[in-house]
């Protein structure tokens, strides 16, 4: 087993989606006794760098060759609070590959042993926009082998 | 003056907005050495919060009475990254106002004191939705008296 | 195998000590590149978290029944750095209990797989300092039960 | 007036210390309903980065010629809990300052603007110990000027 993104992987890509299962930290809640929605944004990252892992493309091998996915665009729909002491489930997946750009699509969900796969109450859905830079900041395309295992992760999720 | 929100308010509303200005603090860098996307959650939250200072409604009053603004949604889309030693100014702006709702638009500037209103580079543009919670998390009608005075604020806003 | 406080438990408490791995989120990073000194602190929150579940009382079991441990004092030294992509362990031991206060101990390691026990190089060691109190903030002394508890997980570290 | 480490600093160095205020932003509370303690550790951080504009070697400036304050030990002690919608003070002293290190000291204050010098409740006191790296994280002597402008600093702090 590896761990990933301050977490624990729970598969390598299923049906092109990684998921990661993290405890929330009592930092992570604010003074409504609920997770402060900033944290969910942190989560997401774990997420999606857990599903770079998975597909063979982890984020730190891509830094340390000198690019980084910035983000562009964060949506994030929240449905239910979840409180300390839970554990979530980060379910994420490839939603767009462009030579420039990288997309995903996220769920996040409170774990439920009873549940089907664990997955309890849905907490939130969002979605993030990528592009690709250099370590100037300059937009830079994705290194061809990088690119091939995210069209190649994507197209074996989009099979399933 | 008044401080708010983790900065300085710069003035009260003028044309329905609240301004703040804070600090890049270094623990909101990124090995990428920008700032982390997830800090400008924060940064909206204090601009929101600066808001309802500026209405006369301030939150902490709102919380003391035993109300809460849960986020539903928040939708942000970056367009520059920006550096530690930099000052950021948040503008805000209340969208929507509703019995149960209320959603709020806001603009991220670095500032240049050279620049018009000292507003440099965009660096974000963001919108926010809440519902009103009461202490246990259930849905609940705003008190009458914060509604009117977000109504009056808003419109206020509208008519410049 | 339990999920808490925000990463996997390795073990029960081993000679008195429970420790965690936790993956280096993105978000933790600074400008130098390396995790940030204060993402270490919330480390440590949840290497304690994780004790007092392997002790057999879960922090938000005290929490639901109306205690907290607030922070009185926190001493951290840190001796390397380490950058996003690593996984650490946070080893947790109890140092003191009296009726109204704890005292935790604290190892941070970067794992090596090749390292004894996974165990690479010491990144930090740290001390906390709580004091009970009740949902007021007031000093309380904490329940029977949970006093016996930790007594007896301490004891048990001590023997071996 | 400049704004720096996030917050509002109030004066220059006045014996040697640097104040500023900062207001408690929602997302550094808890489910305790007060600040978590971690979030200490970042206003000392703007503290020290304030005292250093102070002085007049800003440290942006420092990073930017590629040196960084590596933290090396930590000491805090809390001694009151703060809420949302406080805003709270912190004064910071450079303690020792040698070829290769640096020390802080702190005080951290809830805001009162009836007690003297503003100063409420004195909610922790703390302190820092630095090393100097460079860029690869090497412990490097600080350069002639910044170690003149800081002993300069500190005992212009002393004489008073």
């Amino acid at each position: 087993m590896q761990r990933v993104g301050g977490g624990r992987m729970l598969n390598q890509l299923e049906e092109g989606a990684a998921t990661i299962e993290l405890g929330v930290r009592f930092a992570e809640t604010d003074a409504m006794g609920v997770v402060h929605h900033a944290a969910y944004v942190v989560w997401l990252e774990a997420g999606r760098v857990a599903w770079l892992d998975a597909a063979g493309t982890p984020y730190a091998g891509i830094a340390a060759a000198g690019h980084h996915f910035a983000v562009t665009g964060l949506q994030v729909s929240y449905r239910h609070s979840v409180r300390f002491g839970a554990t979530v489930l980060i379910v994420t997946r490839l939603a767009q590959v462009r030579s420039r750009q990288v997309a995903f699509d996220y769920e996040v969900y409170e774990q439920d042993p009873h549940a089907r796969g664990g997955r309890g109450a849905l907490l939130a859905t969002a979605a993030s926009q990528h592009v690709c830079v250099d370590l100037e900041g300059r937009v830079a395309t994705l290194p061809a082998e990088v690119l091939r295992l995210l069209a190649d992760a994507q197209s074996n999720g989009a099979d399933t």
